[in-house]
């Protein structure tokens, strides 16, 4: 469905109620999530959305993903206060990801790290680029 | 295993050649790999790797992911030309993502766009960010 706006123009689109009638989910009913910060652009995480997940995001303006390994909505920030609003949605050219330009309050990753993005191959190391901003005791785990 | 970087302060690290060996792959034995210009830090495209298109990137010094539709490893650009240079290899605090800092030659998108992301949600519509910056066809698909 999606791949129909290859050959639009810009500005030119479908229908959103058509287009979610036929995400590609994949065989546990999820979609891979990018969240960005809208105005720096770092990467902050990846995560996983359901149907439910992505239309409670959109309605709420603020991220659900689903947690994979709790098997439940997983509001993001709901226990850690560190929630995401939802800039813009964006989906790739053949609709099996999704990339949310989100405003992060506080540190994204469980970690107390701005971004889950901290560990970086240098030579023979993955060595860490950052501290916590926040202690993590502070903050409930995948909060 | 790179959890125990969670605990470790910047500049400290891990062995590579231990944390490779404990990276969680999927059920199919991939990851998630997300493929971000370095400097403007735009998000391209959402590919996978198992390990030996991981272990050829890191060699090569260029992108290489596994192609899940074709079931065989994806040298990015190899027909098209437009090759991602490897500029930064990171992962994420549970390792089960990864991202990777680029240099995009052209588009990465085999729409001939800049980005795979050109879809944006904008009231009830899906609509298309960007034109293409090269005929698609002189591109080959998926290249």
């Amino acid at each position: 469905m999606i791949e129909h706006n290859e050959h639009a123009r810009p500005g030119e689109g479908l229908p959103w109620a058509d287009v979610i009638e036929q995400l590609p989910w994949n065989q546990d009913g999820l979609l891979p999530a990018i969240a960005q910060q809208h105005d720096t652009r770092e990467v902050l995480m990846l995560a996983w959305m359901n149907r439910e997940a992505l239309e409670e995001s959109l309605r709420a303006g603020r991220v659900c993903f689903y947690s994979r390994s709790r098997g439940k909505l997983w509001r993001k920030g709901e226990s850690s206060g560190q929630t995401q609003q939802l800039r813009e949605l964006r989906l790739d050219c053949d609709g099996d990801t999704l990339l949310l330009l989100v405003d992060q309050q506080g540190p994204a990753c469980h970690t107390g790290r701005r971004s889950c993005f901290y560990n970086a191959l240098r030579g023979a190391e993955v060595v860490v680029l950052e501290a916590p901003q926040v202690d993590p005791k502070t903050l409930y785990r995948n909060g």
